[in-house]
């Protein structure tokens, strides 16, 4: 406990039960059986209907707790402890929608906390010098637009306003049609922070790894945000008949996807590090029925690393054997980089006084594998990450779980955090 | 030239004109780019609205042939020239479902072949003993309900009707509904044929590979029809965060089942025979998100073989292999047989006949590697099957392309051999 910080006591109940009642702003989805308890599956894609229904809600929470509500044109949402034009604010903050099949703690639980944070500093007497604000970023996942962190790219200017307008959904609709007829207007230019609007940014996150609950710890206090890279390829080869062709004479698309899949895999395992991932999530064969050999495939590639030389090795790699492949099979693969980013840093000012905040925690200095807006939050001021366990490492899946109690020690260690960056100069 | 037949001219310009008014019974299928031509994309699905519109135009056809129309409980559709009430007729005709994203000559070339093999023996003022009759088969295709020749097996004996009722298509729906819906009525198990209603059965059909093509040959006089087996298979694995799982963790279900389309390959490839096939067509990760690892994929395999055994044990191999990799990939694997039917041998009286009537034409005995409706025909008549060459052997896509010389061939062929096998006794 830091004897210069008021006697900060977190409802961490509460949270919990908004963090609930949040899950509750969900498209339908499929609970899958077998998973441990407790498990909630939830799909809250950014601008359809369970989205907005989630904001009104959330705004609603963060008016009752005297904060000043602003929204931008990308939609992401902020919410002010304090003077509303001053700037060199102390931000915290992370995302509320979620991939479908999901769960109901990625990203929550740094919204949801980050507002708790705010309330339990107000109800303990904390005046801070500098404004606190909170905020609800814009698409940090790639679902529907196929990129990740679109409402912190446009705002730290990591993305031009007029390439994220431009993306299509599935239906091929556009992010500036899709977010002008949810109701989100201006230019979304505008979106793009001043220079001087943030002191520094602090993000509470779940882990979405394993390491500090297999090591018993309460708190991850994140020094560096991995490089992720993304692509799709498309493989193109020859269709035909599934009795007919006979198999020296194929060159099945399916086949040769399949093998660059486990390039893929082996690019990760091979690197020399660890902390190298790769992932093919989606897999689109055509025609797609069971007696026609595939013309085509389609597959995306997530590759992620904490070095970005390493990244870029691996990415390397993987190009080479998907080539070597192409060539062996008489088929073609071509490729787009949906996104390639530097790994960040976090910054000592931020690092050292979320470690100051954590005393009397169990703690260990650790590496985010997962990215998140603070990884663009990073270019523009000093940023770090807090990190509380969850069950089994597990996210993205209807039984990712952070304890009441886990969540509890975050957003003390949030609290105190931000009191001590508000109080800094 | 038989001498004991009259002369038969074939109207082959007719039956190509009449091909193409059958491709416009479709629904929207899209044409890639980079195809030979001519391409032409069709989908046409059991009892789907281009299936029914095409029935009427070719029961009116049959009508303006002097053909009595009968349709039975399933939608086989019979039309006769001869006693609608004798025994023992002579039988040939294919199929008009067309799966999506395929071309115009698959089933359809012996469908509309036998209407005008049968027109251009009535222009040549041959009388027949026994009656001819031409059959267009329901549902060769599996597309919709996951069976192919539900057809054939229910009028043959080999599958039973109420199992063939109860296949439910994509969206749930029993075929029993939905050939209600689509207006044919009637207990299924009464399409079952009597014992004597055929005499024999031959099938004109595309050969939907490349060696008559290849060896510049008219025709293909088919001698067996390769054993297929259909199955598919569910992999459940762990699904995750496509950043935080390290990869000593994963239990990725698309990278297993990418291993295990990879050891169906390999199994086709060692069967020690160029007869064996193996395809993975359909491949479907769940969630198939970008950033997440797949907790589960459903695939298919279409398995065949000339031969039962070999078949069975290239099956068999396959099983070990998707065993030995669940093993060693902490992953579990499902699945369910579809079908899997024996080969059938075409009958000696029928393969002579064919032999015979194509007298002056270059010809080769060859192997159905696709299975056809022939296959459940040949359990209960002696059947055989007529091939002709179709453009690089290409099959089940927009390009499949038989000229119409070739076509005038099998048609030529085909009616030489209805007129040997109706006059004979």
């Amino acid at each position: 406990m830091n004897a210069t910080l008021p006697e900060i006591a977190v409802d961490a109940a509460r949270v919990v039960a908004e963090l609930k009642k949040l899950a509750t702003f969900s498209a339908e989805a499929e609970v899958p059986a077998g998973l441990p308890e407790p498990t909630t599956a939830v799909s809250r894609v950014v601008f359809t209907e369970p989205d907005l229904a989630m904001r009104a809600w959330f705004t609603g929470l963060c008016e009752e707790a005297g904060l000043t509500v602003r929204v931008d044109p990308m939609g992401n949402t902020f919410a002010r402890w304090g003077d509303p034009a001053a700037s060199g604010a102390v931000g915290t903050g992370s995302h509320n929608d979620a991939i479908p099949h999901s769960g109901m703690y990625d990203g929550t639980v740094g919204v949801l906390g980050g507002l708790e944070a705010i309330r339990a500093l107000q109800r303990a007497g904390f005046v801070p010098v500098r404004p606190i604000e909170l905020v609800m970023f814009t698409s940090e996942e790639p679902t529907r637009f196929g990129l990740g962190c679109s409402g912190s790219r446009v705002m730290t200017g990591a993305m031009e306003a007029a390439e994220v307008a431009a993306l299509t959904d599935p239906e091929g609709r556009s992010f500036d049609d899709v977010r002008r007829a949810a109701g989100f207007s201006g230019d979304l230019a505008d979106a793009r922070l001043a220079p001087d609007h943030f002191h520094a940014f602090v993000e509470l996150h779940t882990e979405q790894g394993p390491l500090l609950e297999r090591e018993g710890l309460d708190i991850g206090i994140v020094t560096a945000i991995a490089a992720p890279l993304a692509a799709e390829f498309e493989v193109l080869g020859a269709g035909g008949h599934a009795g007919a062709v006979l198999m020296p004479d194929r060159h099945d698309a399916l086949c040769a996807a399949a093998e660059m899949v486990l390039a893929i895999e082996a690019a990760a395992k091979s690197s020399g590090a660890v902390d190298t991932v790769t992932t093919v999530g989606e897999f689109t064969p055509h025609p797609g029925h069971g007696n026609s050999i595939a013309n085509r495939v389609r597959f995306t590639l997530d590759l992620r690393d904490t070095d970005g030389d390493r990244r870029d090795a691996a990415w390397a790699k993987i190009r080479d054997g998907i080539d070597a492949i192409c060539a062996r099979r008489g088929v073609t693969a071509t490729h787009r980089v949906l996104n390639a980013d530097p790994p960040a840093a976090c910054y000592p000012l931020v690092v050292d006084a979320v470690a100051d905040a954590a005393a009397g925690l169990t703690t260990k200095r650790t590496i985010s594998r997962a990215y998140h807006d603070s990884l663009f939050m990073a270019r523009v001021c000093p940023t770090g990450m807090i990190f509380i366990p969850c069950r089994g490492g597990v996210s993205h899946r209807p039984d990712e779980f952070a304890s009441e109690s886990a969540i509890g020690h975050g957003v003390l260690v949030l609290a105190r955090t931000l009191a001590r960056l508000a109080t800094s100069t």
